[in-house]
């Protein structure tokens, strides 16, 4: 081996296809042995750096690198844990150096969201400044879908799918049931602050009129608005399927349900919009309910992942070594779309700097008028990204996912 | 035609794969038209008899009724609505028999539970009583699996891989995170009494330790014992993934959540144990935790159906035809168990007498001796139910489930 050593890690929540990418970079590292070193990982993330533990992925098989595009989860661990300022905290960034240097490594790659794609451009300017310079690239990764400049975000378009299945076939169980029995079902999705997955939902109510009703985090909830809906849908259908984004918030903008722990980042975990909303719909109009709350089912649903995410999510990771081997630094691949129907796409490039801390919400205009469905253009924008069905191998009647030996470099 | 005509119902929570009973039972009869009539579908199950509403399913195309075997839900509406006693309401009866005397029904097909098979089993006794003897078969359904004689129940095999399946993902995604985020995940499972679907998370914890934990409602939960191993399973795996059924009691037999809302049935109407555990074990030990209520998601994901369960479900309406054609009735066809493995099954045969209002629980030597796991016995049982997927096409990256023209007789 005759090039520098590349650092990967996976970073903030995991998705159903995080690993496609660690399997397209370590693929492609592995098929230009003669420009690059070893490919190590991170354990749990970025804090495999701080705490000189790095995974060795030259030890793991090609096959079963190859199961990696398959398998859900983080297979060398994530974190969430954010590097604070360079201000407060330069001594962290000075110790992730000193083990990127202890370890001759030339090539930082960070998967994940804004705030990891902040980091990396932070390790990427502290470098050049103490004198060792490293190559930095952000990957994509969120199934929020909230990164700026890409099309589409690797993980949502797996839980976007997840998502207008399971409301697809929830709906047809309350459809069958609604004479005598369950007249509403709230399916309580994830979406913090943006309403991309609960648009998911829309993949099946389709535009206009339809016994679905979403909740964005961006709108927010008229109550009395929602009901005469809810009873309307009821009264023309039988049945109505609220798709509930975690974020829902009320007329004041207060998140609709608050458990009051926080995250590492300061952000507030949610969870329980799903029972609120049944029980309001209960006691004001007298219908009998279900609710389910999709919480990680939805992330980790490896077995119904869209085709169309798994090939982009890998893609992306290809793309980060393509992206050292032209000698670029400090940028993230992103997808372009080139076209809607049939879907196109390519891999585009765009500056750290820009990317960094930027969220992407859903456009006013990919939310209906009265706010609680989506709009053509909205649906446009999402039928591509649940293309096609990228089923993992089962053995004995389970997926067969594979587990790494992440054996420790000394 | 030269035969009596079929009713055929579908009855109390809809399944995964009830509808490929359906197909079976109308393949098989359009087999054999010389001797039989038209299958007629009760509209919303057995109401669609008491109300004059029949589906005449000749009307549907070959093709549409192939599909019904990938389609979930009740194809024709299914109700919770019991009968009452003979002696409280003789009335109901009476009318019933009038409506199938009306239509010239001679064949009854009641697909439903333990409570189903009781209706039919009157239906058929009072039928002879009123000089109009009707052929009477139960078909079995459950998701809870709780119904005597048969080795399982249609429905039961796919919601228990679903659960295995998302057990398994969820698990790998809680274990990516451990070190620095969600150490504690709580999936709520259904099953009211009887601790079937829980035990399918035993298809992925295994036998013996692992960072799995089941609650049954058949065990009272020890909340010191409880807790303790939750500690243990964080200590030794870094995280702790709980299955727990709606129906998990605290040490008085007590539900742990009950929303008060009753069902047609009488039975309390449960959800939200998990919220409540998952909080719980944060107050003791302290631990982030995230959780997750399947509700009907489990019973209506028929795109991870198991295919073992498909073929069970379709070869029961074959043989509730085959049981007409042989001149049986009050029977029910069972699912007799030849083989674990390789596994090995047969259709045979229980008088509904027998079956009616009979709740099968989990032995106590499926459970592990601690309570919070299953046995050797029971891995061997559920592990043949799982096998095989049976993937719904898709269209346009959603599921492609049939829907009928469910036109009514006049």
């Amino acid at each position: 081996m005759s090039g520098k050593n590349i650092f990967y890690a996976q970073s903030g929540g995991v998705t159903a296809v995080i690993n496609a990418t660690a399997c397209g970079v370590i693929e492609t590292a592995r098929k230009h042995k003669d420009r690059l070193g070893t490919v190590y990982a991170g354990l749990n993330g970025i804090l495999g750096a701080l705490n000189d533990q790095l995974i060795d992925t030259s030890l793991e098989s090609d096959e079963d690198i190859a199961a990696l595009r398959h398998t859900p989860s983080g297979a060398f661990g994530s974190c969430r844990y954010k590097l604070k300022n360079l201000e407060e905290n330069r001594a962290e960034y000075e110790r992730l150096i000193e083990v990127f240097k202890a370890h001759d490594i030339g090539y930082f790659l960070y998967n994940g969201g804004g705030d990891s794609q902040d980091t990396c451009n932070k390790v990427s300017q502290l470098s050049a400044a103490l004198g060792y310079p490293l190559v930095s690239i952000g990957i994509p990764k969120t199934i929020d879908n909230d990164l700026p400049f890409t099309d589409s975000c690797p993980g949502f378009g797996s839980v976007a799918k997840y998502v207008a299945v399971s409301a697809k076939e929830t709906a047809m169980d309350v459809a069958s049931m609604a004479a005598t029995s369950t007249k509403i079902f709230v399916m309580e999705v994830m979406g913090r602050h943006a309403g991309w997955i609960a648009a998911a939902g829309g993949l099946v109510a389709g535009v206009g009129d339809s016994p679905f009703l979403i909740l964005f985090p961006e709108i927010p909830l008229n109550e009395e608005a929602f009901l005469k809906r809810v009873q309307q849908c009821v009264e023309t259908y039988g049945y109505c399927v609220i798709v509930a984004s975690e974020g829902a918030k009320n007329a004041e903008g207060k998140f609709l349900s608050e458990s009051g722990v926080k995250d590492a980042f300061g952000h507030v975990q949610l969870g329980g919009v799903a029972p609120i909303i049944a029980k309001r719909i209960k006691d004001q109009l007298g219908y009998k309910y279900h609710w389910a709350v999709c919480d990680y089912l939805q992330r980790a649903a490896r077995h119904i992942a869209s085709k169309v995410d798994v090939e982009q999510a890998y893609a992306l990771g290809v793309a980060a070594i393509d992206f050292i081997l032209q000698g670029k630094t400090a940028v993230m691949p992103i997808i372009v779309r080139e076209n809607d129907q049939p879907y196109r796409w390519k891999i585009g490039e765009v500056s750290l700097s820009e990317v960094a801390n930027v969220e992407k919400k859903m456009p006013r205009d990919f939310i209906s008028k009265d706010g609680f469905g989506i709009t053509q253009k909205c649906l446009a924008y999402l039928q591509p990204l649940i293309q096609g069905e990228d089923y993992p191998p089962y053995e004995n009647g389970l997926p067969n996912y594979v587990k790494l030996k992440n054996q420790l470099v000394k």
